[in-house]
């Protein structure tokens, strides 16, 4: 069965393996006249890329080609599609994996399930597919922005430092002053003394990101399997490393009481709190929309970790 | 758009309001040729039913009809329709209701979307819905069961009270001892005593469910969009009054180092540790599935609420 | 695989065997609001109906029961629920079935397909399953006559009798006047005649029906794969009996000259000839929508028929 | 909404614009292991080329590029991207066709729908476009070889030379024997007489494609709306120019009786004849499937035809 394909309305369908010729996908449903800012897309690509010692040392500029679905600037309506080359493709850097299996990554399952895999790298399993879902994402973005729709995350804890201040608390513009993408200046700080560390000892730690949309207007979602929190989870569970998702009070809601928990209307339908997250019933109720997606620490270590062969033995 | 309908290969489609005539739903995508027990289904729907004093004080007994796609108790392979139906349909005490809208309930953003609403109780964001999907889920599991594949959930936290033990720990058989679906006795105990002093003060209080799923093969889910976790999330997050998702190591995962949270192999393909949850890569990988649901306190609460009208006054 | 539901914004997914309790689907994606004509779908369920020694002799008053998704007349936006009760379910006339396949007839390869069938009557091979698209497509009408859309089909051949003149020269209003649904009164006169001739024979015999859509507005159908025409096609030939679909000059076209056959346009972008059927590069184009369905002659013959048992012997 | 894919289990989605860059697609749900035959698909793609003077006068090679999804020639079951470029882009040409909607093609419908539209050429309403469902064609050809089912086109009509001959009474490995696919010499000869002279007058004519599918195991297909002859017909009318598609007797049936069309079945559940074109009941019976698809006469004229321009003056 095929599962490369998400979304409905807006259907984005990603391939490419990150040892391959490239990354790409093709747009199909995305409205026609859109002007399309591709300079915005390379600045979110460059967001993107791994900050030298605080992630993976795999360093390369993405740069966006536009195939079809996009003339004199403009979308046609029809399907846009897009991809990034593969520049770091030192496939023989990756000859010792041919017949190893690493704990935690994808090479058991997918040789398993497949019978075959590109060894040279995780395949469709490495975090560089991301590269087409940000080229997605951005013009995503740049649509929904016409109707004063915006979305931001940032990074709001790392390995025990925990960004305490509710998102309304904080100034998300900041967001970009660090390479950490977090919008509490002192926590940041203490995130990179906590990474430096971390590198040091050629280890990972994960982390949570927190996600704000504003503006969306009351009533998107579909009950009741479509549910809006339902696509938001399945399309942030669908990211490599992500181990959990939640909204509105989401986890912290299982020791509350429901007395503590109601947000009442003021007179115009606004709601004086917003425990809910910005949905009731699946459908968006106006307010913002708060969710947040929690990583595990990426498994590719610096440090030797135990790996074994096609045979079950340690290599 | 259509949201009604789940699944690709067993795929489900719910209808009914909860103060209609019924619920029910089609299964489209069954095999032929399954024996369905339907003292099982109706077991199931008893352990659905609320539970006196300790949740909503609606009490029916819930009967299936199967109406299609059944012939003399073997599976057909052609469309599974199937209904319960509402009995307890007092309308009459649903009339203060009509032009009202409940805090954090789906009153306000169903008349949005809808311009319309079935205003005898919560319609389709009632959690009566789930009769439907036990029904299904039912059927699912029954077909599971002849592959071996089995789906236990239990109760892991109400309120405050939390069971500490990991699932392995836990004889899982002994959850149907207690109404609150708890495999630790000790904790079943505590959470009677505080859901008794939640209900005397007219209140509710949410919680957490743990399920595990064991025999899976090795292969399952379709990356990367249909990743097993990815859709594992949007069920539950469909679910009525749910906030978050995790699995494996979950929302922990985040303050955790890579160097603690890598499964190792063992010589058969086994890993040692399931910090994974059972999934690598979106694939399952042979190992228990285990995640994680949180649910909010239910907000139809006995204490009086503050309800606006559709003019925005308060009630 | 599931193959029981079809539209994409107006969902219908049916269900039900011709002998079983009921037939009847469930439609997801109608929009709310809408007030439902329930005598129209009685009409039209009459209508459906098969008219004595001119078709088969199954007699039956069809009554449509709506269950969900519709409260005080209304659509709710939620998945509306409906079925038509079997009352000809004379099982004991079809146990010689049981282990028969009769020729042209769907027995041996739903057999086949799925290792077991309910022998009584065709089960959804039959013909009965109609009934379901019929309220489907009453409801679907009555939503696209808010829009000035209509939907007019009638009898154009039966056997050698052959409604010469085009669409635009027939009243289409005295389509009714006759139980053949034919808008030519003396070519009807004829299909009588034919008919008593085949009845008398215990034969029967095939014929088209050409429909005709009006006021259709220029921009439906979805290029490439979703173009206007391969929609309808397929929507035609998963009809019982319908052996081929063509539009405008169809099959005809096949004959023709480029010079004959294009379309030229007005100064209003109206076409002064509709060679191409209403529909140009997939989508419509705001003239008529003209397309033709050839149905085979239904293979339950009076005449007795070769059918071979379980086993390949004929009976 | 999108439109640009097609199928359930081999998902195929299509890009490209006929003057833009590049037409090609991706494949999602092929299995992996499969060896892929590109010279196969060179071969395929140099017998869709427009066949000089007997059609439009583009000429160009086509060469296909696998980006995606095959690693050391083997498909890998990830998605498989493919592209062919357009070597012929020589847009200058076209600017002409910038304001003018020429008659019988879809520059108007697009213009209408989108509100904008790639003037050069046909954009995505070209034939061009064909080029992509070659190459995903020849790879599902060569899956599909692996269980023994072959797939043959051939021209059985172009204008008024029509092959009277059955398919059974055919060579059809003489089919590429002359540049009109057509396995009936004596009637490729009148074809080729016929052509030249419409040729000559700048005029062009219709046709029709039979095809011919071997071997197709017993159960394919998925009633009732997911019917085999559904699914082709949907198939066959999404192709540009398609007027009709037919199946078994086809439009033949219309006008037959039913004791004249009964497949009756020998001892082993074959059928001594094959009205029905292979399949009963919307599944594949294990006969030959034969089906005929109705072509127009390509609108794309030598001899000046009427144009009009976005005023709707005639140029």
């Amino acid at each position: 069965m095929w599962g490369n394909t998400i979304g409905k309305m807006f259907r984005f369908t990603s391939f490419g393996e990150s040892h391959g010729k490239c990354i790409g996908g093709v747009i199909d449903g995305c409205p026609s006249g859109i002007e399309i800012d591709f300079d915005r897309i390379g600045y979110e690509l460059s967001r993107r890329k791994p900050k030298g010692k605080f992630s993976t040392t795999r360093m390369e500029d993405d740069v966006v080609n536009i195939v079809s679905g996009v003339f004199e600037g403009k979308t046609l309506g029809t399907p846009i599609m897009f991809y990034v080359e593969n520049k770091a493709q030192c496939s023989e850097d990756y000859d010792v994996l041919k017949d190893a299996f690493r704990p935690s990554h994808a090479d058991y399952t997918y040789q398993a399930k497949y019978g075959i895999r590109d060894h040279r790298g995780g395949g469709r399993a490495s975090a560089r597919e991301t590269v087409a879902r940000v080229v997605a994402g951005c013009i995503a973005k740049q649509l929904l922005e016409k109707y004063g729709i915006t979305i931001t995350a940032y990074t709001s804890q790392i390995g025990s430092v925990c960004v305490d201040r509710k998102w309304e608390q904080l100034d998300l513009s900041t967001r970009d002053s660090n390479p950490f993408y977090c919008p509490d200046v002192d926590k940041a700080r203490e995130m990179k003394i906590l990474l430096e560390t971390v590198a040091d000892n050629g280890d990972t730690v994960g982390g949570i990101v927190t996600c704000v949309l504003k503006n969306c207007p009351v009533g998107l979602g579909e009950p009741i399997f479509d549910k809006l929190q339902a696509d938001l989870a399945k399309a942030m569970l669908s990211i490599s490393s992500v181990k959990g998702f939640d909204y509105g009070d989401g986890f912290g809601a299982a020791s509350m009481l429901g007395s503590d928990s109601l947000d009442l209307f003021d007179s115009h339908f606004a709601t004086r709190t917003n425990h809910s997250g910005g949905i009731q019933g699946g459908i968006s109720n106006g307010e913002d929309i708060v969710f947040r997606v929690a990583f595990k620490p990426i498994a590719s270590l610096v440090k030797p970790i135990a790996i074994v062969d096609k045979n079950g033995n340690e290599k």
